[in-house]
């Protein structure tokens, strides 16, 4: 019971420091407001938590680790490659979505870690990055893996965007969104041709 | 002669700050910090700006100003929509490209500046993201105003997200990686079909 009360006040802490580095930045989110906005005193925080950087390591990494478990049984599966790419999509859009706050915080805060820190996620990132790579690379007609690397930085870009606009009030469902974006993408893939004159330039 | 060496410093003071703003966050770089790594006193700061965020105000300003005056010409132009959309997408990655630390800190640190300075950067960002829509918008078949926004939102995303990763020392320049970007996006809004299992999900 005691030990259960203790967990829901550590993910507590990590919400709510999540939420104040999102809106407000790392190096502007105090330590006392943290407290103050949880209602604890700071020497109730260390109980939990080192320091400030702590906290910014474990949002980072939980953010990678959730975002790695999402994407291990896509890379794992052997359905066709692109329906393998479109469940990429959706994955990674609704994990955003879900946890907005901690997603924003990995892709936006990262600077703000020692360097020893930084390499963990970075290593993190790059494994999730990699698994991206290969299944964008299966897709690809042409095997140029300097292509597949644009093309997958576009879409990492096209999907992590979503930090700076979604909000779970607006008129599409995380979903919805994700299919028009896998339309775009997919397509975009597969273009075959489109009229000449689409290329001329201005 | 010493108007022109006053402008050459507000520059410079311009170009550092957008720098440690980027690299360390707007609440990690101190005011101390920009005069020393200029080279100067913080009361020759003062005869430039205001305070710390008149500084991020106007590197914010500057960064959306550049845009609009990229973007405008397209805008205006004759040319078949898809060539204003190659454009468009052309623009705007060899503009971040160029002022990366600018434009960086205009898509980071919109969230340090006060409600009144937020507002007036906010307004240039939906005119430029307006311009943007509406050229995408001719381009689609369907004219659906939300498939529009979403779209625009994505090919925004793929844009700045370059922000994380393009270095003017990689392999690709910007208007290389621009043609990879156009290919894609316009290819994706072009698409007519692809075969049918692509679209089986998993």
């Amino acid at each position: 019971m005691l030990q259960n009360r203790g967990r829901n006040k550590e993910k507590e802490i990590y919400q709510v420091a999540a939420h104040l580095f999102n809106k407000h930045g790392f190096g502007s989110t105090s330590i006392r407001q943290i407290c103050s906005t949880i209602g604890i005193r700071e020497s109730s925080l260390y109980h939990y938590i080192r320091n400030k950087e702590d906290l910014l390591f474990n949002i980072c990494e939980s953010s990678m680790l959730q975002s790695l478990k999402g994407v291990e049984p896509i890379r794992m599966s052997n359905a066709p490659s692109v329906a393998k790419l479109r469940k990429l999509i959706e994955t990674h859009i609704v994990t955003i979505a879900q946890n907005a706050n901690e997603h924003s915080t990995m892709l936006k805060e990262l600077r703000s870690l020692g360097p020893k820190n930084q390499r963990k996620i970075i290593k993190l990132r790059d494994q999730y990055e990699g698994i991206c790579r290969q299944i964008i690379q299966e897709c690809l007609t042409a095997k140029v893996p300097q292509k597949a690397k644009i093309v997958s930085l576009a879409l990492l870009g096209m999907m992590n965007w979503l930090i700076h606009w979604y909000s779970p009030e607006g008129n599409m469902k995380s979903e919805e969104i994700a299919q028009v974006f896998e339309d775009l993408f997919i397509g975009g893939i597969y273009q075959r041709s489109y009229p000449r004159d689409k290329r001329k330039r201005i």
